[in-house]
């Protein structure tokens, strides 16, 4: 953890939802926002890709069903340009005025989808990575961990998006990015099974982050 | 020059042009197209940013006239984005199929707009360009000088994109960075007097070409 960044300019509170399409982060995120509404803190709840306006235009390149030949390494570029961007705009501000900043997907994603799932060498990733998120981590990270079938499954009778359509194989080696990931660092990670029902992990999450907060 | 790779891999030959805005680069990479087709040769004719599909999309969010908040950073990456599908898709193919590729705008543009024009750290540049070209660098470089009053007032009349936009000093900033990469790089870009005309620049070109390819 960046502790000299974090003690020293931020009264603010970053948290990010990680996992594979399907493993209810974008639900967990929005209901922990919801939560600390309540509560009457100041949050903001953003994503990743997009997160800005120039964020969304970038997320349509990378998100475009019809356009298969998308390189790999263009696609490691656009995803850390919009993390700039992202964090210039917004969640650097955010933090300095002390909000509790939720973000869906961040870092974790780049490191599971682009190296353990395209096979992007990890030392290539790495270097953009220093240069994009200029010393910025995440407090706290939840890795909502599910099989890729059952969140494969959930998305059933919707259309897949690009990624969505990668094989199964694509999105193991996703998973076990990301539980390597957890393993390194299990002080910001926070593993949670994504087969519990939404309201127990829901739950596990409030009771964490209250210990955080207060 | 990687002259391992032009000599090993390829009987290609990569041509780019290079100079501010005005300065006469698409005009002359067009003549020199058009010279190379009549006598037979193989010819590409393509630019920076854009050049592929996916290119173009990031060429639009570059030049949005609307958008002012696009940081320094998000644009280095976008740049670097476009350029590796560029080569993947259209220069290297091309070269190995022994073209002549000619592209207005490079890795020159890059390291003179971004580092000398609006100052980012030279070392950033270096690394994401050393991991975008993967070793590929053009054999021959035009570059045209002129001064930014001439170039912009050869703009006067249409309506200025978002890079034209930037102030005299930027413009100064960037031939400046541009003159630096000639005296640098003395064998590979040939620096033109811009303020010679057309038929004159041409001609300086296709007898320094003629010289190459015979």
């Amino acid at each position: 953890m960046d502790n000299l960044w974090w003690r020293g300019n931020s009264r603010g509170l970053f948290i990010t939802f990680e996992g594979l399409e399907g493993c209810g982060k974008t639900t967990q995120a929005r209901l922990l926002y919801e939560y600390l509404i309540k509560r009457g803190k100041r949050v903001i709840l953003t994503q990743e890709p997009g997160g800005t306006e120039i964020g969304a235009k970038i997320r349509e390149i990378l998100l475009d069903k019809d356009q298969g030949e998308l390189h790999p390494l263009t696609e490691l570029f656009l995803l850390n340009a919009g993390r700039i961007q992202h964090l210039i705009e917004k969640i650097i501000p955010g933090l300095k005025e002390g909000y509790i900043v939720i973000c869906d997907r961040f870092m974790d994603s780049t490191f599971a989808y682009q190296g353990y799932g395209r096979g992007i060498d990890r030392e290539i990733i790495r270097r953009l990575d220093e240069i994009s998120r200029q010393g910025i981590r995440p407090h706290i990270t939840f890795l909502i961990d599910i099989s890729p079938e059952i969140g494969l499954m959930r998305h059933s009778g919707k259309e897949l998006d690009r990624i969505e359509k990668e094989s199964i194989d694509f999105h193991r080696a996703v998973r076990e990015g990301y539980l390597e990931l957890a393993r390194n660092e299990p002080e910001r990670i926070k593993l949670l099974n994504g087969e519990r029902s939404i309201e127990e992990i829901h739950g596990i999450i409030i009771q964490y982050i209250t210990g955080f907060i207060g």
